[in-house]
């Protein structure tokens, strides 16, 4: 992928993508803490992100730039972005407007639910 | 990737793995909500994760399975794995003991660092 780019290149030289261009986004409630979904930016829509205010993802599906929100209205409004120490990961704190999930969860991965993990200790599924 | 695996088939089907065969794994701490760190799954890895209390990734640069803490004595005990509406990521939590980061920091995004992104009506770093 080579769409072009105006990402502070400082930045850029310290991400690593994947075969495709991509770093991957974990998207996480600034407020609740609660983990909401994982998107996918090229260095476009993170340069989008770090500089507008809103979230900004690379659709792999569509092949295009997306604006979280921008037809559901369940906007994401940054409040920090940070990478990871190996430069392939980004975590994205937002305010979350509405369910973050296009099925009209809060989180993506209530929608996609538990898989049954065995706890050591406690029977599946206990409260902690 | 084709490595032997006895993940449960109705777990499988749901996956939806990148052309290496894998998902990504977002690792959140199950008591204080931080995002420590982003691993990466198999069938197999997912399936001793959901098994064996601990979690394993793959190792993209070693090609190789690990067991988080095999090395480092900062092992991860899972406390649930979700999966997301589509099926390419899962939410991990885990009792992390330690730094979840091989730099020494907490989570590997203390160690990359906040990018100073624009946070509407603020400015850049400022705490909420």
């Amino acid at each position: 992928m080579s769409n072009p780019t105006t990402l502070d290149p400082s930045i850029a030289a310290r991400l690593k993508r994947d075969a495709n261009g991509l770093v991957c986004a974990v998207v996480q409630d600034d407020a609740s803490g609660d983990v909401l979904m994982v998107g996918w930016m090229d260095d476009e829509a993170l340069h989008r992100t770090l500089t507008t205010g809103r979230a900004w993802y690379w659709s792999r599906s569509r092949g295009e730039y997306w604006r979280k929100g921008d037809t559901s209205g369940h906007t994401q409004h940054v409040r920090s972005v940070a990478l990871d120490c190996d430069g392939d990961a980004l975590l994205v704190r937002v305010h979350q407007v509405g369910p973050a999930c296009h099925t009209g969860t809060r989180t993506c991965f209530e929608a996609g639910g538990d898989l049954g993990a065995v706890v050591a200790g406690r029977a599946p599924g206990a409260t902690r």
